[in-house]
């Protein structure tokens, strides 16, 4: 079978625990697909400044470099919150590795499964029967990384000035990936902007519009982000994949997070551009939620993000379809029997702890 | 009794109906409190691109120069859409207006009350008791205003810039505006930024915690502004004033709105400097919710928002608090006794149109 290398960087708060069962699945993954995972486990985020001194210690990058992939945890707690902002874990880990290996679309699903809608803060009329939004968030363009960047005096004043650049093609990239997702799906595409007031937006307007000239089956709309805000809170169901560049996708893929109501369920992928002739792609991984330092260490968090996460890396960064699958659909199926972590937990389920949500998805696959 | 000038600019949609509804309820606010009011209506948005050539006219700016506010209603419909971003009513009237006025704080309410909860879309158990947040969105720096700002061709690709830029004096005085604010509620101050990311968000952090020393009974929090669009929606009771630089505000402040389940029922306002020594201050006043073509003539808008909006002209720019007071306990009253419109209608309740509404609450008064 094929053999795949993969950093694994568990992180802080929860991240070690949910890891542990991703690790676990991907065992039984190995034997059923004649698979062969190397595993390379790296220090990151507050771990990493204790134990290394920095969110990203050079030894974590290097074996990242050497990998196919990388299967993220989460980084961030309380004990770092009040080193400046650059030191911290979740910027100071996540930033660097998005641009360093230029992971320009970040694919999250906000995924509401029909049987969980009770775990949504929205009104049952809303959420009936679930919804299911993919995110396309470009991740190493905008006021991220735009220059210049700097707080600087003048007279006996600061001002503080960040940049929102976006070229052509960065935006042609990631339009790209959201058609193609879109084709996948329910061929839907609702790019956000904010072209009645930034230059940015009336670029990133025109473009998609070409670039959705490519996909005539595919139906193209454009919200300002104001109002897909509102929407996304109104009709989700309205929505299938939703394009936007990188702080206004930071902003909604975490409301539309929020609005599923079960945060602990949702994955990410980070990738960087497909090699020519290729299939498959580097990648990051990881959940959508946070480290949730309140519930680390106790062995109840919600493993499912972190697992579904490895299903994503075994689709894009290994072009192993069929094992992605299988995760995804042992996990559709312990939910389906009924097995619940607290944080989706309700009268007539049957509630587990982390480990017994890992093993019984590692028994379905 | 005292006279005050006041521009009103009725616009498209339901502007006009719901601004004759204000004006019959200032009718009568004019007679119980002894006031005066001169009128002066004038063409904006749509309606004066179709009469007069653009979206804010020299003659509708000279005339709100001559007053000491502005009573807005709303701008904007299809037929306008196809214009250049720059021309469209919205943005061709809106921005230009705060511009020139320097009208830098944005208040706007979002009020869900108790009788009205059932319109969220939020979970019965999540909006229970309704909720009241009151956003202070900065209205003339930032990403709208800031310079360079373009689209420029480089090779054969084309790149948007937008500067944000905010000076620590902009950002001290919309604080300010904040942290008094809460003191007349709450007494609790959550101001939203990027510092993780931004420039822009160290420096407000900084200037915030700054302005907060002098309201140390004031509660200060700071969520990053992805942080707070989940926030929102899983538990709006939490927060008091929510304190934001203009574009976070202009998303999460819509988000609120639509969350109230009542977009018809809030009003905004906009602030300049107050005058030393003076009490009241210019500013323009309109409903938080848009044109809404497809009921505009309908006679069925809600035009609370509207006459709410005219309650805090009086407050801010009249300094006749016992006249707002009037209007807003009017409002109340005709909700308590069961009078809606269409959009905010249940079975059990009175339901009247947009002219019944405004009959209804100028008796009230
Ligand atoms: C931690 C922060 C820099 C990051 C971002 O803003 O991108 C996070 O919010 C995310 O969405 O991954
Ligand atoms: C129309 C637009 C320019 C405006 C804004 O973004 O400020 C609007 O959304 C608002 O909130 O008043």
């Amino acid at each position: 079978g094929k053999s795949y290398k993969i950093a694994v960087l568990a992180g802080d708060g929860i991240g070690p625990e949910v890891m542990a069962q991703a690790l676990r699945v991907l065992a039984v993954v190995e034997t059923k697909f004649s698979l062969k995972f190397e595993f390379f486990e790296r220090l990151v985020g507050g771990a990493a400044i204790d134990g290394a001194g920095k969110a990203l210690p050079e030894e974590t990058l290097k074996t990242c470099e050497d990998c196919q992939a990388i299967l993220f945890g989460s980084v961030g707690g309380p004990k770092w919150e009040s080193l400046p902002p650059a030191e911290q874990p979740e910027r100071g880990a996540l930033l660097p590795l998005r641009k360093h290996f230029g992971l320009f679309a970040n694919l999250r699903p906000a995924v509401c499964l029909p049987e969980l809608t009770h775990a949504s803060p929205l009104h049952p009329t809303i959420v009936e029967g679930g919804f299911d939004v993919l995110c396309v968030r470009e991740l190493t363009g905008g006021l991220y990384f735009g220059e210049p960047k700097y707080i600087k005096q003048e007279g006996n004043e600061h001002f503080a000035v960040d940049t929102m650049v976006y070229w052509e093609s960065e935006i042609r990239r990631i339009a790209k990936v959201a058609f193609e997702a879109a084709r996948r799906r329910k061929s839907h595409v609702t790019s956000i902007d904010k072209a009645n007031v930034l230059q940015n937006g009336v670029l990133w307007r025109r473009v998609v519009d070409e670039v959705g000239k490519d996909y005539p089956d595919v139906t193209l709309d454009h919200l300002y982000v104001d109002n897909a805000a509102m929407q996304l809170v109104r009709r989700p169901k309205f929505f299938d994949v939703v394009l936007a560049e990188n702080l206004f996708g930071d902003i909604l893929s975490d409301e539309m997070a929020m609005l599923t109501g079960s945060l602990g369920m949702l994955p990410s992928a980070s990738l960087g551009e497909t090699h020519e002739g290729s299939t498959s792609r580097f990648g990051m991984y990881e959940p959508s939620g946070g480290s949730a330092p309140d519930i680390a260490g106790k062995g109840i968090a919600n493993p499912i993000a972190q697992i579904l996460s490895s299903a994503m890396l075994l689709r894009f960064s290994c072009g192993e379809e069929a094992a992605a699958a299988a995760i995804e659909a042992a996990v559709k199926k312990v939910i389906a029997d009924g097995l619940r972590t607290a944080d989706i937990h309700t009268p007539g389920t049957t509630k587990v702890d982390t480990a017994g949500m890992g093993q019984a998805i590692a028994d379905a696959v």
